[in-house]
């Protein structure tokens, strides 16, 4: 069977992700083909600050040594400074995004990993712009699921950047099927987990303790778990967010579903952050992020751990050799 | 200079409570003395379900060998079945707590150390009861803080159990400088920690990210950190919550303050549950429970861990001796 052939956006020219990306191609690979969507003086600025070989190759050609790298060109408009943003580039960032989301959808490419974006400088250089997740799913035409995960637990999201004045509100029942629905979906298409169990939490402490702490749970949650249940889903929960994630317990589930970011993430990024990879799922095809930011501080100086990036690529080989092939044209 | 004596008080008689202090007594310590506020009754039935001595002492006798336990009397009104509560006996659970408290404000203990309390039943009984911590506050005419904390991390919180709707009203400037200062005053007089630093979690997702997630950090949060500042508390933050608990950071902080339940203790019980303790800060006099809840399921089997009652008899024997000692009457 072929290597998987991957998609590599390395985000902000500016941040560590360039230098992530030399690294990664220092070593072979025996789980996927990388292509890397990016800027090439850029990659090479890297690798000279880094002090390890680079050799660019057509996007066809096979990596064969360390340092080889396949690269589809983005050309940036101005030099990069590493540690500087220039929102001049910005347009050369979100072509790489969406070209590389082009490829995936047109079966070119059986999957995405993609590193940080500067939101504000891409914003700076006016281009609408959220979040990578966001454009991908707007791309697609799908509404989609975010997902963190490391070797601890898998952690979906209910809602995302939101104030949490507005979480209570957002959670209605719609929602909730939509999220359980992709989740339960993407872990057997791209975990290879025939029964998933998925725990729920609640979106009150205690889990709303029978109403005593808020009714979300009583009206609208429990009714939606009930009901997918009957559906056939292996759904564990409201469970009280504190309790959830006790490892004796995590070890029984294969996603956690928390109602908001900061209910979900904290124990996430305790047990494991260098490990830890953002997944959008309910796409047509398995995308990968890091799940860190530009490290702006840190740009060329070499000092920026590639373990997130490297976990990232991993995880998108598997997913993307769990994914049925697609049909031939 | 002598031992504090402290008050432990079992909670629930047909909980795990009884069975834990029994374990307790099986050992001497050097650090703290205990006097039982408890049913006489419960704690012997419990150390024949465990096969374990007990001696009831008087409790102005010390403990001396395995099975010694200084007692105050609180009979209960019906005899006890393990696992299965009975409101007739929410008056003795209550009277223990208050009587305890008040041995404590008048300086007879040096402190209280709690076990776990089924809410249901005492209401039940006829009793209004919120929790533990509320009683105790109400009782000494204090507004405290929840802390609970590990060997890990302290997390202290604005907001305890509350409905997370109502969550972003309740956290105004009022309630942060009360929080803060109690918070600040309790690191130095009962850990001893001379310049104790507080880590203050964002409300919102990321903090608020500079207004684009929610505007309590930069109306209201940010306001409360400088002002306290400038009276020498130091304060970082407000801080994302996902990652300020990233073990790297979290040395750096004496404890940290979220802004509501679940936002601080995923991440507190995934890191050492079973050492968990949960403190009342602002009390005239140190008060740790235990993490845990009433365990109705292994009542009576001898199947309960003792750590968390253990570290809470520990931590409170730190604490009164960290006090200055009460002046002589």
């Amino acid at each position: 069977m072929a290597m998987p052939r991957l998609a590599l956006v390395p985000g902000e020219p500016a941040g560590v992700g360039p230098e992530l990306c030399v690294r990664l191609a220092q070593r072979p690979r025996n789980d996927c083909s990388l292509v890397a969507f990016a800027d090439p003086a850029t990659l090479e600025a890297a690798a000279q600050a880094l002090g390890l070989p680079l050799n660019l190759l057509h996007e066809d050609h096979p990596a064969h040594a360390p340092g080889d790298l396949p690269l589809r060109m983005f050309p940036n408009v101005n030099a990069v400074a590493f540690g500087q943003p220039d929102p001049r580039n910005a347009g050369a960032v979100i072509d790489a995004l969406r070209q590389a989301a082009t490829g995936c959808l047109g079966g070119a490419f059986a999957g995405m990993v993609t590193g940080p974006v500067h939101k504000a400088t891409i914003n700076q250089g006016g281009i609408a712009y959220t979040g990578t997740t966001e454009l991908l799913a707007e791309h697609a035409g799908r509404k989609v699921v975010m997902m963190l995960a490391n070797d601890i637990v898998r952690v979906a999201l209910a809602t995302t950047h939101l104030p949490l004045r507005q979480v209570p509100d957002a959670i209605d029942a719609g929602l909730l099927r939509h999220v359980l629905h992709t989740t339960h979906a993407a872990l057997r298409t791209d975990f290879g987990i025939a029964a998933p169990v998925i725990a729920v939490l609640g979106l009150n402490p205690h889990a709303g303790e029978d109403g005593h702490l808020g009714r979300e749970e009583i009206d609208t949650i429990v009714p939606v778990l009930d009901e997918l249940r009957g559906q056939g889903l292996d759904l564990v929960g409201p469970l009280p967010a504190d309790t959830a994630f006790l490892p004796a317990k995590l070890r029984g589930f294969d996603a956690v579903l928390a109602m908001y970011h900061d209910q979900g993430l904290p124990v996430l990024k305790y047990s494991g952050f260098e490990r830890a990879v953002n997944l959008t799922l309910g796409l047509p095809y398995p995308r990968v992020a890091v799940d860190h930011g530009t490290a702006l501080d840190l740009a060329g100086r070499g000092l920026a751990d590639p373990s997130s990036l490297e976990a990232a690529v991993a995880t998108c080989a598997r997913m993307a050799a769990q994914r049925p092939a697609p049909a031939p044209l």
